[in-house]
């Protein structure tokens, strides 16, 4: 389980006082970054040798708001890892473990050039692995 | 079927050159916002009332990515009306028929003072029935 | 003068109620954009073509807040062409004639390539020029 | 001087690969913040108590591109305080040193309820006296 710790800033509230919620997922994408930063992996890097990661899929459960200020826990999990397509799930917590909303969001690799899918790097893939339970 | 055209805009994209998927969120919502006016519905009015929308679940698949400068359509429709909550389905297409990006959006209603479920006004609920198929 | 009207969607308010500030800047960018088109100027062609147009400086005046569902208008004005660097000035109006923001926006051709300085082609220099008052 | 360290993710770039011109201003609210929390402010009591602080003016000179994963630094200095308006200069810099972006950001207190201009909570003011250099 990777814990990617923030704070709510204006930028990520709307008109109704609490984050909007489309930029849960970002916060959710932050997170992803962070994990796999863990194992090496750099998006930039991987983007000049060809490989990009994508969404493929997206569900999210809205359950409690998230205010300005509050300081919030992205908790990550790789559920999946496959030759070309891996699945993480994810949640934002408020205070340690106040569920505010979770996701299930299926990403996978494709190539910069055709945006086809492609198989991870092998170095990628094997680290993916070592972080599932 | 409600139709809303938009052009993407440097904002709307990312470093991979196409949309960022968060972003398709924005596109929906503005959507839904558009859809929702054609029968009376206008979000500060509802807001001063003390009433305000929220979205509790959105299942979205990302199929084929949208560009800088693309013209695209975002097709709602709205698939069931209760007394509290609502849903959407929604696709963003290209060219008016290649699918971008299609989405499930479970919407509510909560109370502006402490965002408990209440009832959608009779008006828009009668409003929204009518535009069910 | 090129007018680009838009609506204030949820994305772009903040827990103030109101416009965040540094959305004026997207809103810039678009009626940049549109009026650019107007003289054929498209930025995903001129940039597969190796030029991109970047800004380098700008000054907003922040005058009165925008709300939530406010139609607005975005006033355009090219106020200087140069071989590599242009500028406009730019207002955010309410009802047609309320200041909500005024900017002054200088901007630059690059190369895609590497970052640097280039001139404006030719045909959207003169394009521009007709756009002078 | 205050350092607040931060990561470009996908979300702040755009499609010319770098951050997004609007994005610096996010992340020059976000350090803003943190000073401002160094002093023992905090956004959401100050809204309960019936102060916010806005933006009146900004300039911004857009020296060098930022990119995707790259660790970035705001710099942030109060310049001058007011009874009811106060600035900070601002600038993000690469490796330490390398400048990116620099601002000039004139901000102002008004009451929530009728956003007219407010005097800075004395505490406040007092606080913000003391990081003046």
């Amino acid at each position: 389980m990777h814990i990617y710790p923030l704070t709510v800033y204006y930028e990520d509230t709307d008109a109704q006082g609490v984050v909007y919620y489309a930029n849960y997922l970002k916060f959710f994408e932050r997170a992803r970054t962070e994990l796999l930063r863990t194992i090496g992996y750099n998006q930039k890097d991987l983007m000049d040798e060809g490989s990009i990661f994508i969404v493929r899929e997206a569900k999210i459960n809205f359950k409690k708001p998230t205010y300005l200020d509050q300081n919030i826990e992205v908790h990550t999990q790789i559920e999946k890892v496959g030759k070309v397509t891996f699945d993480f799930s994810q949640k934002v917590l408020e205070d340690g473990d106040v569920l505010s909303c979770k996701a299930l969001i299926k990403c996978g690799c494709i190539s910069v050039s055709n945006f086809k899918p492609k198989a991870l790097p092998e170095e990628l893939f094997n680290g993916m692995k070592t972080l599932l339970e």
